[in-house]
């Protein structure tokens, strides 16, 4: 019997799940929702249906877990305690600041309906949530650290694009090696934003732009840009779209702790990805633990839960016993 | 409330243990247990007592986990299953091809009597088997690869002892940095066993030992030695002890897979552990999942448990609230 799924929004993320469901026999694709008008979209998987967002309720009862595809500004925080009320969810709110009241909201909904709502699924939150725990829990004495990229940021992306004379751009967050390599070495350093990561910048310029002006208004931009170390590269747009179409992305937990009777033991614990594709990666995540959501609904759980609340057997379509013999 | 913890056993892991619980402020040692006569061994927490294995019994009801110490080849096999009988347990079996039927008899006890028995806790089994599985479920169009080290093998070193003409010896396994690299580049190698690590031996020889021909029984001995490329070091007794008195160790759990529509885009997810003190590391695995251990008996839980039961929130001492505004 396969697990019933259904995507609700279908942008990068939403056909990366789609692609993610076909790797994973155990489930099946229902129903692709969207607020475009359905007639308009073609999707991947023969037998799924496109219904209007409109229609998702009429699909209770024909759906196990629903698999929000929204972003985190507008979306979610609406789209999720919503669609809790009627299904097992699976989101990937992504602004960190906001979780606890994401998971309030999310909490009042799914507990008043009885179903499983897991938020914040992917990379970051997500996987990297779960090292920054298990290792804090295995390490008291020690540091944290967490290094994004070399990848694609959409927001900083988005910000370049707003300036006056850009007609597009793409920014990548770079770690700095030398950082890197200090907190391996376990001597615990106390790094700046700036010593961290660096930004560089591919720029798409209109034909009589200014280009110092749009170097010097990204490389002072507040919160953006004007803490790091930024390098401007213009570019043409058929550079732009031959070199940086793609949106890959990674990152390092890294922490670094002390054991023994008077605490002479280093230690290391080093988690890290390295993606051709941050949204095909994020449904591949998202994808294992709508199978863990729902075989949670199946035992009676209900409220929001995270990936800090799911035993990792509940992740795989192996057996006990398989995972017992060949994994542990 | 503090929870409870025996420690059964005092080797090196057991004194890891010891120096672990003192880091986490939630758990307190109530007693050591030992084979040997307890007014010979001094440890090092006050108001903990010494006491005999034999009294072991008669601890119910004062310790909430007991933490088994002991070895895999021997004594766990005895020991769990029959302190799972009176205690919540935690150990460290670590014999890959005998954890089913390790499973399958402390299993037995536990539920007999309704206590939590966890098996196989540490970084291998442990930590690697949790990134096994949580990458294989993420990534299942993929290829998984275990390398250990650089790091002492107490096995290897204690073949090499049992050399005629042999006084001491300590033997390092070397993951080949050739093999970590194409495996990192997402290519998939087949990789032989030679191809995967190096072996480096320290012998402190006899002074009439032949060393041709240690050197020769070394190189040349099954499954210990014959299949990889083994550099073998005579040296001094002193300077055996000066370099090469530490247990360092750790490895790599790298997975490469595939998404997209095409698997067009590759993905490497790695966790890599730098140790300077193997037993000291093991021993705060187990003291955080002794913790576990405990919520989950709290709840009712029982039967044979391992790292892939545990929901991770159960390993730290933090509030799930903090955890949500601090490390997801």
């Amino acid at each position: 019997m396969q697990i019933r799924i259904g995507i609700f929004g279908y942008g990068n993320l939403g056909r990366g799940v789609e692609n993610a469901i076909r790797q994973n026999p155990d489930l099946s694709l229902v129903a692709v929702f969207t607020r475009r008008d359905p007639a308009t979209l073609k999707i991947n998987t023969p037998n799924a249906q496109v219904c209007a967002a409109s229609e998702v309720a009429s699909f209770v009862g024909k759906i196990d877990v629903m698999i929000l595809c929204g972003g985190s500004a507008t979306d979610l925080p609406e789209q999720t305690p919503a669609l809790a009320r009627l299904f097992t969810v699976v989101d990937s709110f992504d602004t960190h600041a906001r979780i606890p009241a994401h998971f309030a909201a999310v909490d009042a909904a799914a507990k008043e309906s009885n179903h499983v709502a897991m938020i914040s699924v992917g990379w970051d939150p997500g996987m990297f949530s779960l090292n920054r725990l298990l290792a804090s829990a295995i390490l008291p004495d020690g540091e944290d650290y967490t290094f994004w990229g070399k990848g694609v940021s959409q927001g900083h992306s988005d910000a370049i694009r707003r300036i006056d004379g850009v007609v597009d751009a793409k920014q990548y967050t770079i770690p700095v090696q030398a950082a890197l390599d200090a907190v391996r070495s376990g001597s615990a350093p106390q790094l700046s934003v700036r010593q961290k990561h660096l930004r560089e910048c591919f720029v798409v310029a209109a034909p009589d732009a200014d280009l110092a002006r749009i170097e010097r208004e990204i490389k002072e931009m507040p919160n953006y840009f004007a803490d790091y170390d930024t390098t401007v590269h213009f570019i043409s747009a058929e550079e732009l779209r031959r070199d940086h179409s793609e949106i890959p992305h990674g990152g390092f937990v890294i922490r670094t702790g002390r054991t023994g009777a008077n605490a002479e033991h280093k230690h290391v614990i080093e988690y890290s990805l390295k993606l051709d594709s941050n949204p095909e990666f994020t449904a591949s995540v998202i994808v294992a633990y709508a199978r863990a959501a729902h075989r949670l609904a199946c035992e009676g759980a209900y409220g929001c839960k995270t990936v800090f609340d799911v035993p990792p057997a509940y992740l795989t379509a192996r057996s006990y016993e398989e995972l017992l013999a060949t994994m542990l």
